[in-house]
Order: structure tokens, then C-alpha cells, then sequence
């Protein structure tokens, strides 16, 4: 059985998302009054979750946390088959209203629309605890402990809160949560038949096209890693220019090389040291010490490694030449995600049906989505960001384009349970 | 009147002065216990003053502290001449036991010396307040203070604690100082004929050319100054090398040219990135912001300044050619400083009648006597310190050699003072 396109009401789906969007950007949902800063376990996250359990509940949907505080959200008992929606609305430290929680609103509309038409589609609606990493320094964290791709070891004492350094697990037990029986998460995503995340593209290609949709085949795995050079600290006025071994320059030196490998290896691949540290971090003091992040990506699974190989080995050749060392540290690395052929293929129909083009495109960003594809038929939805601005309190999306994707997920569900019927 | 050359017994002083640097490096002088860490207006650094006020007292000298802080110890009533003698002894936040305090150490030695042996010299020790910058982030800036070489309004609002973001002011009242009479610090050298630090070289020279003793005749100038790139921060994954304003880029690009346009001037000019910081600082966001400092030094006052103005344009071009903005600000300036021929030349001829032999150099690094030179004649003495390491906990000296820079202070000041008499 299929089913003819549904056309939904899209002014009044957007100005109930604006509305769940503004209201999550108020004094009760953020930890900063110029950004929107919430992570997991602290009150204003506390407060965005409770959120989305009253607008679930007024549905009629159930709802539990797993044992670290994914929350999950149903209208069909656990055991029987559902379709999958959500994102995360966790924020960067200094970020903006709608990356991830734009997602988490959306699959709400699917939800609020599935009930309002009367259409009694088996939903989970999933909101990921802590995408951005913001609390605890690990992105996507709560998807991967949910594909268990993470050791008990680094819970419990390898993941430290970056407010007070203490470990994942005394914060989520302090929250009220069971880390201990974390592997039970795995079963969040056992009944899920499909899964769609709508999020904010975070670059400009949509906006550059002039469309509103982006339906997303693949996301680009990525490398995160730090290199530590090890130099000498020496008083800045009294040491001699060829006496030094300034860490920093190698820190330069690399940020500059890893830019250009990153634009060698094409394909869309990208590389950027975000963090930096110089030790002691003193004016009048060479450096002895300098530490960075490296942030490298591609959808090329060997053009992107080729580069986190290449600069690793960069950064101790040129550590040497100075007669200094360096040590690079993977932190964390995800291969390449391809998504599902027949939720991409129900997607993109369900855009041609909306009467809006859209772009074929891949995701540069990471999304919880790359946790759970291999064992979900899974695809994601991308709608502008203006200027491609994210991760900043300038961050703008507009209501209208989030309604039009819940209008698409909706139809695209619509189609693929029918399938599955 | 000239006097014959004394030969102190070495020996004696230089285990007094190893017992006063060692109770110096002791817990109740220090805020960290890897380091030397004091700064204006801790307990720490109260504590290091009453140890000088009370070895000075048990010789008879009378002491005050200007209205900010500096230490003043005398052995003549106010307004008879008399000889300077004397350093800092606050410290870097990672600092040593010798940088500044065995210069303080030393002149108390001095005063020691002149009591046992009844030379009757008139002798003024200082201890200038916080040399080092720890404190406020304002290097020399009690000898500043003296020198007049500051406004109220920076001591007011400009001066802020490093560690708490309150201002100089506020801290010094706190304190129980009264630096509504700033000014007044300005008489702290108006009795002096002549002045002598004692210093560690904070470099290579004299260990490398095995001497003991550097006779210093000029002090580099420096500037200080602080450079911001402005680009736009973005989402590290979702961004298109081509479509990035990575303000971290612009700022590598910057330490390496500075690096170059140093070595190019030559004539001991030395520059340094010490202190960098990428905002938003995260590990999956383009840098939209570095900020980084300029510290910038030689005795060729045209060559040094000219690597100023050169890495400032360089920042503003290389900004322009990324199609982003960068500011330079100036933090804070001070010309080479030439030392004083005739105090000078009574050291060397001091330094000769020790029997040991001296190089004749100039200052990479800054020194309060920079602050007074122009108005009391003044010289240094450096004793090495090991692999020219200072601002460090390896930071290591000999006492005996300071113990031999306090004989050759001591007979300079005697032919100096015979000389004025």
C-alpha cells in the first residue's frame, strides 16, 4: 500500500516551532545570557528535557531516559515497531537556538502532525544527550554509548566534565542516573524501522543554491586528535633567537600545513586546529610547551586520513627541526557514514512532492545519526542556516523551512511504514 | 680618596645567602609547590617582605614602604646620600628561586658586609614591587611607579589582577596601602648617588664563555603589545576551506614572521609569541578570534622598534589577504636604557681586583633599573644561572657567585661613595 502526498498546514506547523524554539531560548534553557549554552546535568538541560516530556506527554506519548539520559519518547509499547525522529538539544558553549534543537522541534511537529491528522504512525522521538560535547569534551556522546562505542573505562574515569574535571560517571549518578547499566542503551534503537534527523546544514550551500531542503546521502567521518610539542621555556628578552625552542613555532607551523593538506586533498575535506594552548602562556616567556586540537573531516575515508596521517608526521619532523619534540594523541575517529538508499529515495520524493527543490548533498558536520546508521535504515534532512553561521549566538534558521521538513519526514514516513506493513 | 680593594670572606657570605634563598623557596613564600609563585599583595609575598624587614632591622637600618609597596631600607636619615642597592622579589607564576630575589638577597649581603666589616657606607636597599607582571600583568611597575612612568587612571581602572579582574588600586588599598599617594613614590631615589642591581643573566653568555661575573653597561629596550584577528568563527565540519575567515591562520602566520623579522634585524633583537588565545577555543570551531601578545627587545632601539612596526603592518596585510581585520594594540614601552660609564667602570675595576675575570655585555632582558636610570647613575652585575634557564622551577645559581657579585658591589660602592665625599 502507498499513499498519496499529504500537505500540511505549514504557517500554523511553523508557528508552533518558533514558539517551541524562542521558548527554549529564554533564562530558563541557557547557562549564558549572550549564547545558548546547555549541556548535559545541569538545570537549564534538565529544564529543556522536561520541555519536550510535556509537549510529548500532551500527545499521549511515554517516555523514559536510558541510564545515562538519552531521552526516548512513544506511542506504541516498547517491543513493537516505530519509526525513529530526533536530534539532540544539547548546545556548544557559545552557540545558537536552533543547531540541534531545531531537529528535536521538528521531529516534535512530526509527532504533534501525526496526531492532529490522525495518521497513528508508530513514532520514537530521541533527543541524544550530548552531541556537542560541551560538557564533557566528547562529541556525539550520548548516541555513542547507545552503539557502545565507548569503554566502561572511559566513563568512569577517562571523561572529565570540563567545568570541574570530575568524571562522567559521578556527574551522571549525581543526576540521578544508573551509568552502571549503561549498556542497556543499546536497546533505545531495537525497534526502530528508520530513522530521519532533521538539522541546520551549518554551511552555505543551501543557501548559496537558493533552496530550502538538503537531503543527505552521506556524512564525512572525521579524525580528532592533539599534538603536544615539547620545547624549552626561556626568559623572551634575555634568550638569543638562536638559542630558543619556541614550541609555539611549531604550533604555526603545523596550523599552517594542515591547512594546506586539507585544500590538497579536495574533496571536501577539511582540517582546523581549534584549541590552543601555550604554556606558561606568559608574555615575556618563550613558549616551552604549545598544545592543540586537530578537527579533520571528509566523506573520502582515505583523503581525510591521509591528512591526520600526514600532519601527525609533519608536526615531529618539524618539531625535529627545531631540535624539539611532539606527540600526537588520537582522541576520537569515526569512519565515513554512508545513509540508507530507500530513506534517502522516500525523502527526496516526498521533497519533489512538496513543490520545494532540494539539494542531494553530504554532511561535513558530524550528527548522532552517524552512531546509529549501521544497524537503522537512516537519513537526514538538512534546512538553511543563514550565512552558514553555527556554533554562535548569531546562529539564524528560519521556522518555516523546519515546517517544511516535518511536512517531508511526515510523508516520507508515511511511505516507508507503509512498506514495512 | 681611593680605598684599597677588600677581599670579604666568601665563603661565609655565600652560605648566608644560600640560607636566605632556600628559606625563601620555602612553603610560606611560595602559592604553588611546584614553583616560585609571589605577587604583590598575596601572604606570600608579605611574608618574603618581613624576612628582608627583619634581617634589615637586626642591622640597624630603618625601613618604609612606598604607598604602593616598594621596600625601602636605609641606614641614614631621609635626606642624607646615599648608595642604592638592590632588586625585586616578587616572581613569575612558574618561577625560580634566584630571578629577583638573589638581587635582593645580594644587596642585603651588601649592607651585611658593610656592617661586619664597619665600613660605615650609607647604603638604601630596595625591593621594587612586582617586576615581573604576575600580579597585574604590568612588568616593573613599582620602579614604574617611582619613575612616574604610569597614569592614575591605568592605576585606577587600567590594572587589573590577573586573578580576580579587580583593579591595582582597589587591591593596594585592600592591602593597607594608600596609593592615592602614588606620587610620592618618586622620592624613593631622591637621596641616591649611585645605584647597583644584582641579577641572575637569564642567558647563555656567561655560562658559555666561563665567567662568573657580567659587568652590564645598556639594557634592551622592548615593546609590549597585543595583536586581535578578527575572522568568523564557523562549525569546523560543515565549513569549506574556501568559505573560512579562521582568524588562528592569520595569527600562525604572524609568530612565524615575527620570528623572521627578528632573526633579519639581528644585533640581539629577539621576538616572541608567549601568550596565545584562539576564541571560541573548541575543538569543532573555526577560531573567529586570536588574540595573541608581542614581546619585542633589543639594545638598537631603531632596529627593535622597526620589528614592530613591521609585524603590525604584516598582521593588518595578512588579515586583508584572508579577507579578515586585525588590531594592534601597544601594551606598554620602554627605550634601551644605556648604564651609567662610571659606575660601570668602578665595577669592572672591581670585578678585576676579585681576581676573577668578567665579560662586559648588555641586558636581553628587563630590569627596574631601566626606571631610574635616566636619573640615578646606575650599572648591574649578572652571576650565571644554569643553561641561561630562568622563569622555571629548574631555574638554578650558585651562591657563591653572588656571593662574589656582593665583594664586587660592595668595592665599587666603597670607591664611588669616596669618590662623592
Amino acid at each position: 500500500m502507498t499513499t498519496g502526498s499529504l500537505n500540511i498546514d505549514r504557517a500554523r506547523s511553523a508557528g508552533r516551532i518558533e514558539h517551541d524554539i524562542e521558548t527554549l531560548a529564554g533564562p530558563d534553557y541557557t547557562r549564558s545570557e549572550e549564547a545558548i549554552r546547555r549541556y548535559a546535568y545541569t538545570p537549564e538541560y534538565r529544564n529543556t528535557l522536561d520541555y519536550f516530556i510535556g509537549e510529548l506527554e500532551a500527545l499521549g506519548f511515554e517516555h523514559y531516559e536510558d541510564p545515562v539520559g538519552t531521552l526516548v519518547a512513544r506511542n506504541r509499547p516498547r517491543g513493537e515497531k516505530v519509526f525513529g525522529v530526533g536530534s539532540h538539544c544539547d548546545s556548544n558553549r557559545n552557540g545558537g537556538k536552533y543547531d540541534g534543537t531545531m531537529g528535536v522541534v521538528a521531529a516534535l511537529e512530526v509527532c504533534r502532525l501525526n496526531e492532529e491528522l490522525g495518521l497513528d504512525l508508530p513514532l520514537q522521538l530521541v533527543s541524544f544527550l550530548e552531541e556537542e560535547g560541551s560538557g564533557f569534551g566528547q562529541m556525539l556522546l550520548g548516541s555513542r554509548i547507545i552503539a557502545q562505542r565507548v569503554t566502561e573505562e572511559e566513563l568512569r574515569e577517562g571523561f572529565r566534565a570540563i567545568d570541574d574535571g570530575r568524571s562522567f560517571w559521578e556527574h551522571a549518578e549525581e543526576a540521578g542516573y544508573d551509568p552502571g547499566r549503561w549498556q542497556e542503551a543499546v536497546h533505545t534503537i531495537d525497534d526502530l524501522i528508520g530513522w530521519i534527523e532533521l538539522h541546520i546544514e551549518q554551511a552555505r550551500v543551501l543557501q548559496d543554491t537558493d533552496k530550502r531542503l538538503g537531503i543527505v546521502n552521506a556524512i564525512a567521518g572525521y579524525v580528532h586528535a592533539d599534538i603536544t610539542v615539547h620545547g624549552r621555556s626561556d626568559h623572551a628578552g634575555a634568550t638569543p633567537m638562536g638559542f630558543r625552542q619556541d614550541a609555539g613555532l611549531v604550533a604555526a607551523e603545523c596550523m599552517l600545513e594542515l591547512e594546506r593538506l586539507a585544500r590538497e586533498a579536495g574533496r571536501g575535506t577539511v582540517g582546523t586546529v581549534g584549541e590552543m594552548e601555550l604554556r606558561p602562556n606568559l608574555i615575556n616567556a618563550v613558549p616551552g610547551e604549545a598544545q592543540f586540537s586537530l578537527d579533520i573531516r571528509g566523506v573520502d575515508e582515505e583523503g581525510f586520513r591521509g591528512v591526520a596521517r600526514d600532519i601527525a608526521a609533519f608536526a615531529k619532523e618539524a618539531a625535529e627541526r627545531r631540535g624539539m619534540t611532539a606527540d600526537y594523541v588520537q582522541r576520537q575517529t569515526l569512519s565515513a557514514t554512508p545513509l540508507d538508499e530507500r530513506v534517502v529515495g522516500a525523502l527526496e520524493k516526498a521533497a519533489e512532492a512538496s513543490g520545494e527543490a532540494y539539494v542531494a548533498m553530504h554532511s561535513g558536520a558530524a550528527h548522532d545519526t552517524m552512531s546509529i546508521a549501521d544497524r537503522v535504515p537512516s537519513a537526514m534532512v538538512f534546512v538553511p542556516c543563514k550565512d552558514g553561521i553555527s556554533h554562535s549566538p548569531e546562529e539564524d534558521a528560519d521556522p518555516a523551512d523546519a515546517a517544511l521538513g516535518a511536512e517531508v519526514m511526515l510523508n516520507a514516513i508515511r511511505e516507508l511504514v507503509a512498506g514495512k506493513s
